[in-house]
């Protein structure tokens, strides 16, 4: 089971609306490489793993990866969102004009007719993320195998999206997943020198480009998280210490357990996109009814739920000017 | 962000090995009403959903039921790897007859050759899960209306499901999922009442099996399970009780919200599958491997992860005469 | 547009249920030669044709052999929904009795959880037809090229169809589509020949098996069906006898065009599944409301559509011994 | 069985070409939600409707609409063909010339590789319409609460298209297409009220734009075709009069029944396209081939087919200057 | 089995970088009726051909075309990174420079993100090439009935793409390939006759444009390469003559075989592009590696492969000012 | 371009019919580890290759290692058409009769219905091979990473259908192609390591199975094909050696390069099945045309192609009582 919270592992920056950057984003979220590819490669295999208490560093290491994997979905769907937010435009509510603004737009349709100008899981070509990206053999060492394979491909295409997208978040998108990819990499690599003596840490940097040449990523990298393996659970995974240690393929630091998630930032709360009626046509009044429904149930007058900005809404739904 | 941690929301019972019968639970994994599609159509609304605060107990409410999916897929696979364990043979360690046992198997060769006797987000068929099957149009009445009806067809499929395999596995599986998959389905009608005044409580029971009828389903429902809303999350969807409230449309008893997961059962620790290499050929290695690290590490003698039999693996791996 | 109403173009015999083999029938509903294939070429050809007016013979060629096809996919729906009829068990009423008859079935779960033992538009694998079958270039030789090997690839399938299923049902569809696609298959090759001077009704029969050595086939020959083009429109498609003429290649008969559909016969009413909830798991109750709706609309007692067998259904839910 | 005649429900008006506005169409053609879908949801749900004369007025209701979605699919194919109508460019006939004039449309390649500037199954990312999109279930109350579902995500992406793409045509498409749509979803909202009580009307309108606000349905509301089912068969479907009743949920106005289709209009006769070889690339020898075949085929001199405009094409076979 | 080596059938000229031309060359790698689909289909009829020796012919003329299918895969693949080479820009080396050239590229993100510049067995949407594309019933009169039919649809695909695409590259490879599957079309035509009478040579040119007024046709049909059939192989496939005979059906000339392959052209060795790290970020350390490996086994000091322009690449690689 | 001739790698040995086992192989053809798959990756890698000169050595493996898969889609071909011959029943050549023997094999019906009893590029599971199987990052540190996993994936294939499937043909195919993979997978991995450093071979064997415990490989062990990189080319790939050499992990034998490709055996004349026309329902017609063809080109008189049987088939179309 999981206990989740609305916390993001990274701050989201604003920006322009960027529907075509949105679309190249969207290969990190269902692309064979993407991050829908990574958590539930994971998943299945920790959901598959015999003989658990037997190979219980192993079992941990990938439990608790897969874990972490789920914040970074979160992560690229907020950046989809943020990089849509406001590429419709809504003048003064009557039907006609609210609805004129997509014209331009057509050449990526599939955000706006089934998306609602959010994430969905599909790659760059728009075609959806498939069962068939799980690779779940059961084998320890061959899964082993294709999860520093499959993070590899996955640095590879963050670095492209990273080159062709400059969006704000998506930088901040993209020099974040290369730091925990870059983790996970290291941790699969030392998980599968454990049980053969295969040094796969003289592959890194894989793509050779030095992680700490990219801006975004220094940060990050300054901060240490580049060689800490965060440990998200409550109680358990905590033997993933026994696998993941020595030093840093690229830095020669030693690689770190934290005991717990990286602290995060308190989510955006992106406004409303009426022209395609998300929440609603008219949102104010899903938020009225909402308000009666709180009352109705004893709740305190302001939401019990955190965000980033908690203003930006009311006064988003006054102002019609938005373009 | 999730935290997660190694507690099933239900203990899955051992049985023979039933390979066509997890061929059919399959459908409750991967299928268009599978778990992976409740899940994830969830996961996808509660990152797209704009204008949080304004709308908060209708976004808590998604949010909080996508977390209790995640442990519904851990169910479905957890039964499928039960049901699919001890199904190949292991005789004395010799590869030729170590590796004879299939051959009237080959109908459902998937299971074996891609999955390793395990689970892949496939549905019945083999067909693997598609991120098409996710419906996220931001326009929240419509989101709920899919999420009722998506919820009525999953009801669908478990009663089919629950009709075709007997397997013990199996039927603890759909009677538990028939009882929270109604707490759902309840949910959404609540929802899209709240905001439309339609009364969609009149379509319960669809199918129109009464719940309390199905042997599996009586434990749970004298325990209240049919009615309670658990919340999964340490700090948020506090306001999922200004949704969920009103009586059962079935038992007309006031549904009710619980401050937390329900307490869960220990995972099994299923033993190695050496024909299909699971964990490995010859798992006392990587046992081996996994104790020396784990001692490098510090770590007690004793895993630190706690299953529900945690004798089983050790007596499996030196009684070689497992059929 | 169209006229829809209720007649088959064959009467579909009654026989045991026979899953295994509705399974290989619906390579005729949703494979790449099956019906869907046929009425869906046709029918996208016929809508995309440019200058009908200057080529009307062929327009009307295309467009009236679409209107026939779409009586094909119901003719294979109704052949699959026979086949499966009764192949689930329902006792006396209680749940669990009611709904232990399947475990052996699982072998071909498709057909009863996503299909509640009626037609789907998929293939003998399970997998879905798909608009990719469509083949409409718009240059007319190349369709009408594509047309007769699309044919003879549909006359290919049913033969191995024929030889597959000996359900009586499955008999009497593959013997009439086998005379109804040989004439579109005279069509096309005619339609050929008019246009470029190749003589592809050398081709025939191709497979190279005689027709009227089928002894299911036989009592259509009989009746001249073979070489009949039936005119499926109140007033269009006039033009099909500029193109359908001359010997039939196999027989030396003439070509013959009819100014309507064949008479075709009464459909049955396939008695409910309760088991699968079709149309309810308690059907009287749906049946006591439409009575009370068509009283209140000043219906006739009776219903005003004809069936094959209009007994057969209440008889059918007062006797509970069905196996 | 059905009679097929060429008449559109709504006359296409005319326009630039807009290959870019097409791709958006083409969602509703092979869309999830497009009319592929709802024509062959109900098709199919028609062809497995077990129980029929218990559940006669149900019937009539399923199968009449899948009749009137049959002629939806034609409008749409309509509008595609008219929005790519001269896309291309042909000049003096000399190959070189005449191959010339697409450079910049490479972006949208399939329409004119694969289609021939014609429609095709397939959605505005270009994948195909599928057999998955089918539910049909058997259970009448889900099958329906699916159909009010499925009406419901139509009419979203018909009201996105028509604030997409401004095309006359496309907007006379989904002016018309979203008033019958509404119909459709106020049928099977009465349907579900009839057989559960559950009062889904309180829903509409959803998405929540009145209808009546949207300029190019104003005409058809103002004629009543809001609140009309028209019955599309020579004999049957009677009983839908028996569902079908009570008020329009957005006007109060009485819902009607009348007795056989709209009357419709002409069909355009679109030009030929030799630059895709459209039917031909040079068109003239089909038409020669066409005039004595009808010739000796005793047919009339003029084309006994009706088009709106039947001028339209010798003109422009005989000017070579269509850019 | 089969022996391979580095000749191109034709010599791909270079040209401007041309990303959405690539696109639409993709088509004929991964479409329905590209390269990747004669080559499968005619390598799977030849592998599944029954009674080889009473029908060798036959045999020999599907196995030797499958064989020059490869080639064309090959020119397909060698266009398509012709166009996109250079497509991304690589200034001085430090990271963020050299990774911000492709901002407005991102309409066809995969060939870059999945492709590094280079081709993909998939069609202009970006679609893969699927083995449901192979048809090989074992029916020898149908399989080539499909082969001249495929080789039609290709032909008319060849076409459009001509038209579409004017990259000096796509040019050529289009004037070659209508070239030769001209051939194969009139090979396919000629077994079916010699089979069955049916004179399907009637049909040519389809689509109905004369070959020879294509100019980047007209060289090979001065040399003869229309009507030449080559054998591809050392030893085998000799009784093509008794099947490829006859005068071919444009020209009137006589059908020749050629005991070999064509002499064809050394491929060009086109430069790195280290944007997309193909084959690397710092091409230079795989160079010298190479070197030193190329040493320890004794080999020569150039290298021994032939290319048609060897000192392209270093000076490439000094150079730093490629855009 | 390649020049290919009927030698297979490996004598088929024939046995009874079994359409299961079949089933099995195919995962081998056209699953995600087939030989399609490692056919088509390779290939298009090569095709991709930048700056072949300066990296010659890897260049030439890749594109060699290519050349060979290429044999192994025909063997695994060559095994599914083996494994189905005379799996269907003919008597004595009426229609009926002939027609009747498959009732139980409808399980599997694609091998009859799509594939004439024989092979196709489809899984186990039915569903085909896909473009997306294919990994060309241009990168070559991660596509030479690539392939070694993706030959570890296939090992571990191959193990499992040898494991289920104990028809002689399938035993000597997966025998052997362990055997041929094995050496492919070494040269990865030295590949890898000449590059990198890391030592890969300390992953062999993976999965943990000694290849020399598996009686089919032994013979080919003791002849020295695990440590033999044959050279399919006549002229080219000759700097496979600076990347082949070294110890053979598993042996400590040294690795060594054969300057041309294995012996290989002539194929089998597998007997028509003329139950699905394969090649015809009346196979001796094509028998006397083509001899009728071969005698008019002036070729002897009998068949210049070698099989491995030549008087199987005459003799088999004589007898008619085949069953």
């Amino acid at each position: 089971m999981i206990l989740r919270y609305d916390r993001l592992g990274l701050e989201i920056p604003p920006g322009d609306p960027d529907p075509a950057g949105a679309r190249g984003v969207r290969e990190l979220m269902g692309g064979r490489f993407g991050e829908m590819s990574t958590l539930m490669n994971y998943t299945f295999q920790s959901f598959n793993f015999r003989g658990k208490q037997s190979a219980r560093p192993f079992y941990d290491l990938i439990a608790n990866i897969a874990a972490e994997e789920y914040g970074h979905i979160e992560l690229v769907a907020a950046t989809i969102n943020t990089m849509l937010t406001d590429a419709s435009a809504v003048a003064d509510g009557a039907p006609d004009d609210a609805l004129s603004g997509y014209k331009d737009k057509v050449k990526n349709p599939a955000h706006f007719i089934a998306g609602g100008q959010g994430a969905l899981p599909q790659d760059s070509r728009g075609m959806p993320w498939t069962g068939d990206y799980v690779f779940s053999s059961g084998d320890l060492v061959e899964d082993l195998t294709h999860n520093f394979f499959l993070e590899t491909g996955a640095r590879n295409n963050k670095l492209k999206v990273y080159e062709m997208v400059t969006h704000p978040a998506a930088r901040a998108l993209t020099g974040y997943l290369l730091v925990r990819g870059g983790v996970h990499q290291v941790a699969y690599a030392r998980a599968v020198e454990h049980l053969t003596g295969a040094d796969l840490t003289k592959l890194f940097p894989t793509p050779r480009i030095p992680t700490d040449k990219i801006p975004e990523c220094q940060p990050h990298i300054e901060r240490g998280v580049h060689r800490i393996l965060y440990r998200f659970s409550p109680s358990d995974y905590q033997e993933i210490v026994a696998v993941f240690n020595g030093p840093h393929p690229e830095t020669g630091e030693e690689l770190v357990v934290e005991q717990g998630p990286p602290e995060g930032a308190l989510p955006n709360d992106l406004p409303p996109q009426p022209a395609v009626f998300a929440p609603d046509y008219a949102p104010e009044e899903i938020q009225q009814i909402a308000q009666k429904l709180r009352e109705q149930a004893g709740l305190p007058k302001e939401p019990t739920g955190e965000v980033a900005e908690s203003d930006g809404l009311l006064e988003t739904l006054t102002s019609k000017t938005r373009s």
